[in-house]
């Protein structure tokens, strides 16, 4: 693609060029900038409406206050295309060659305008109350600004950070960008009083966020860049807590965005250019099967009930989905903490909570996984969908889940391998009332061709899928395939038929069958899709250590990647299966 | 101690009974509750201002609502005896022989008036609207009614949990105790909300609870039982959300809690019978070390500032030292993930943020812990309290804190063994600006009487501390004096000089070190004040699991302990030294 041509955008290299140009130019520069993203997010994909819907802001920002002296916090960072556009990153965007050239967050090493790299929710408003006490503590003078969605505004974080921030008694300046949409609806009663607002031009009997004691403004027109100015230097170099309410359009200047917000809060590459096409035919996935169940237990009455944290699409609850179960559903917002503690309570009273989190952000809540559900055993079901090693932004990442969830007692974190497996977990979880459950869901479907009549109420049980000698393949979850590739590498190369166990529970040890291998095997392999350090892996180790036993773990080590190819952390993990059958041999 | 003579409280055996009293009755019944709790509580220790301050609203709950059929949830239950005394377990209260019979918490396993465990604040609204949720899905009627202190209302989930509540649409009843304390004074703008509510009886312009869409409704005498009736008679069987905020005096009826509430929040057995006693001399302990060390960069114009979520008392942090330090010190209340966020946002500003923790509290933010924090290398010193095993009850268990921080990329978790090694790496730890920092703090005060002038800057160094052969034993933190303690013995009973190495470095191994113990040591033996899955030991395991090294890891089980002793628990872990020694001799 050739780079696109930009009048205005041409003469601004960094956010002081912005500063001279006149109204008419601002508002070209802002259509300027939409197409950019536009051409730019239908081609690698990424964020779409939430940078759409924050052009003019972001020009307005960018306009009033002086960055990097002034510190600027995007909340989850995922409408920071605009910001990096004004701030010497338009390469990024004007060329498709460099289109990869910049993380799709906000990243603190390609430039001083930005100060953390985020990518989860509702974080904002307590970094930038951090910046501002630094600064009180250090004597500077700057102006902190906070810019929030109506979305993230309703986790703990930010909530938390709301009632700080309120009395600092100095500078702080924090943006609610309401757009009116979490990544789905928006939930609770903050959303009912942002709507009062937005109807109200700004004017309500009982103000949520006066009430907390911040001075509060109203933008009814979040497009409008005058208005924005005006606002903005109205409240610069304030001494004190102020809250500006923003009233933006999500998908602004794209109108399939504006009037159909979710799926195109963030799009797949050539997503634009398929608009027209019929919806491609549902193949059978662990998403579709997890839906087919909970309809039908929802259908014959029984009290079962979807829940989410804000994430539906993750797991492919799509509106269709949400309003045939009704009550049956229920989508707490960005709200982690409170979906944990609310599904302990539901599940105490008789319910049948299904509650289900993408793994990097299971990491939202521990200590209600820890105190609500697994000390009271509250009988929840957890699905953990996207667990496992990829190439994703280091603050998307989902390889921690396993450290987190099975160093807690009570817990029961199970690995299903194909979709006998999973569907009897499922129901298995679902009815019984002894124990948390979590299941971590695997991305691609498989299938034993076996069906699976496993009693998993009789807890840390092993499969021994394929009985050998001499080198035990514990393989975990979707790594049973990798199992079986190493195992025939094995024989291939050396002869020995190995054995393959596939663990199916991940908090717990099979002792019996553990102790049984020593009998005619030397060797004991691990494979895990996440983290070494806390995982599953260490767990095996720890039953040899007294003994003869040598035994390897394999899975992702204990770091932060970011947009690291697989292949280069397959062979830096020793992960590929040539790797693996080495490091096997090394100690035959 | 003889019983107590209870005249009104013999006639009251269950909730039932309550409700066949006069009023002149129910406030006499008050006054033996009281007395009851005082002398209970002086003689084995607990919580005292929360449970004197809730008497009369207990009895105003019971009166009206009909448990266990209405269900009552009380935030951290801290406040819940009065609560057990009227429902069957006041033997528990005037008999001195049973006053270790019931937990100092909810317990469902005492009643059925109980629910949930629970023992960590800001729970009770995300578990009521749970519990009122399941209601809506069985078709049940109960009242669901969640009691919550103005402290805990800042923790994250119950905000989210409030966010939910307020849109459930069916009968929930949260019951906002306002004292006007959190453990220490309450923090932010919903505290300074509250103090205008109670300055104005109830009506303010903006009101929070309202504004989230909450019918509100106040009781300015908490301890006025016919108030408390009747406020509470109008909202039984409501059919939506319901905020009461009740007006209540922690520590009533013992003026001197009355007066200064914070130490009287918690006391030891003993207490109110050393009211006028001098204060005890200072002795030196890690508490008054880092208070002085605090104190002196403060002092010295440094950037540093001291930060507690809600618990300064932990850490001996009274009001003299907070006063001294002004600026230089915050409380953000309960909300440990804004003082995470918060301290990596002073951090990146160039302040020198020292966050303090109980082992127990820090499982109540992890993801901060990890995104703002470690992902962003935000040089903040975080120090953890009590990490250990211990004999407390389930809720309050600090045997977590290592697989939860150890686990995260990027983190330098350190276990100082002695003064000498933690004055040097909290000087460390300050003054350097490329690692986030953890601090295990040992409960007990030791000396090794050498200057410790450690780099601690290269990371994963161990330390030998003493030279030997065949068994290597590596004793983290605060066990090294059990590392010693076993060289002994185990030198006693074998001869054997074994090794002694203190790795100081929790997040990490010393390759070279262990590498090196190869060649003249047959077992490895690691000693860790904690759990043991997802620990430190088991990556000393790993490590060693292509080898033939033997190796034992010894710390605490993956499980929920409630109040069991620590003789028990050390038998149970294998972790006397007889039995550490008696287990390496097996393996010689």
């Amino acid at each position: 693609m050739p780079e696109t041509i930009t009048n205005v955008l041409d003469k601004v290299n960094s956010p002081e060029d912005l500063k001279k140009l006149e109204m008419g130019d601002l508002y070209k520069l802002s259509n300027e900038m939409r197409e950019l993203i536009i051409k730019k997010v239908n081609t690698i994909g990424g964020h779409f409406g939430p940078n759409l819907g924050i052009v003019e802001a972001t020009i307005a920002l960018h306009y009033v206050f002086n960055s990097p002296v002034d510190k600027f916090v995007f909340d989850v960072s995922h409408q920071c295309y605009p910001h990096k556009i004004l701030t010497g990153r338009k390469d990024g965007y004007t060329n498709p060659d460099n289109y990869f050239k910049y993380t799709g967050y906000t990243a603190p090493e390609e430039t001083r305008h930005d100060l953390f790299k985020i990518g989860h929710t509702s974080t904002s408003v307590s970094l930038a109350t951090g910046l501002a006490k630094g600064r009180d503590l250090l004597g500077g003078k700057e102006n902190v600004v906070a810019v929030i969605g109506d979305g993230s505004l309703t986790g703990g974080e930010a909530l938390e950070g709301l009632n700080n921030a309120a009395t600092l008694n100095s500078n702080i300046i924090i943006i609610v960008n309401d757009n009116d949409m979490s990544i789905a609806e928006n939930q609770g009663g903050i959303c009912n009083l942002l709507t009062e607002l937005r109807e109200n031009n700004g004017v309500v009997k009982d103000n949520f966020f006066k009430a907390l004691g911040f001075e509060y403004h109203y933008i009814a027109d979040g497009h409008n860049i005058e208005n924005l100015i005006e606002t903005f230097s109205k409240v610069k170099d304030t001494d004190h807590p102020v809250l500006i309410h923003m009233h933006t359009i999500k998908g602004k200047g794209f109108e399939p965005a504006v009037v159909n917000k979710e799926p195109f809060h963030w799009i797949l590459p050539g997503t634009l250019d398929r608009l027209n096409d019929a919806p491609a035919p549902q193949k059978e996935s662990y998403e579709s099967i997890t839906k087919d169940y909970i309809l039908n237990k929802a259908e014959a009455g029984e009290p079962i009930i979807a829940m989410s944290a804000a994430t539906p699409g993750v797991f492919g609850w799509n509106k269709e989905f949400r309003d045939k179960l009704g009550l049956h559903y229920i989508d707490v917002g960005i709200a982690e903490q409170h979906a944990v503690g609310m599904a302990s309570g539901i599940a105490k009273r008789g319910g049948k909570p299904v509650l289900a989190f993408m793994s990097s952000f299971v990491q939202r809540t521990y200590d209600q996984l820890s105190q609500d559900m697994a000390l009271n055993n509250a009988p929840v079901t957890m699905l953990i969908f996207w667990g496992g090693i990829s190439n994703a932004d280091a603050t998307h990442l989902c390889t921690f889940d396993i450290p987190l969830i099975s160093n807690i007692p009570n817990i029961v974190y199970l690995a299903p391998t194909c979709k006998e497996e999973y569907v009897r977990m499922l129901d298995w979880s679902v009815n019984q009332t002894e124990h948390p459950v979590a299941i971590r869901v695997p991305y691609e479907i498989t299938y034993s061709g076996e069906n699976d009549t496993t009693d998993y109420s009789i807890l840390n049980k092993y499969k021994t899928e394929e009985k050998g000698e001499k080198v035990a393949i514990v393989a975990l979850g979707d790594f049973l395939g990798k199992g079986r590739d190493v195992k025939a590498l094995l024989k291939e190369k050396t002869g020995i038929n190995a054995t393959l166990i596939n663990p199916r529970f991940i908090t717990g040890i099979d002792k019996d069958m553990l102790e049984g291998l020593k009998s005619n095997h030397s060797v004991v392999i691990t494979l895990e899709n996440g983290e070494l350090d806390g995982g599953f892996g260490e767990k095996i180790t720890r039953f040899y250590g007294d003994s003869s036993m040598k035994v390897l773990n394999f899975g992702s080590y204990k770091e932060f990647t970011d947009r690291t190819s697989m292949e280069e952390l397959y062979n830096r993990y020793h992960l590929t299966n040539e790797l693996i059958v080495q490091d096997i041999r090394s100690l035959l």
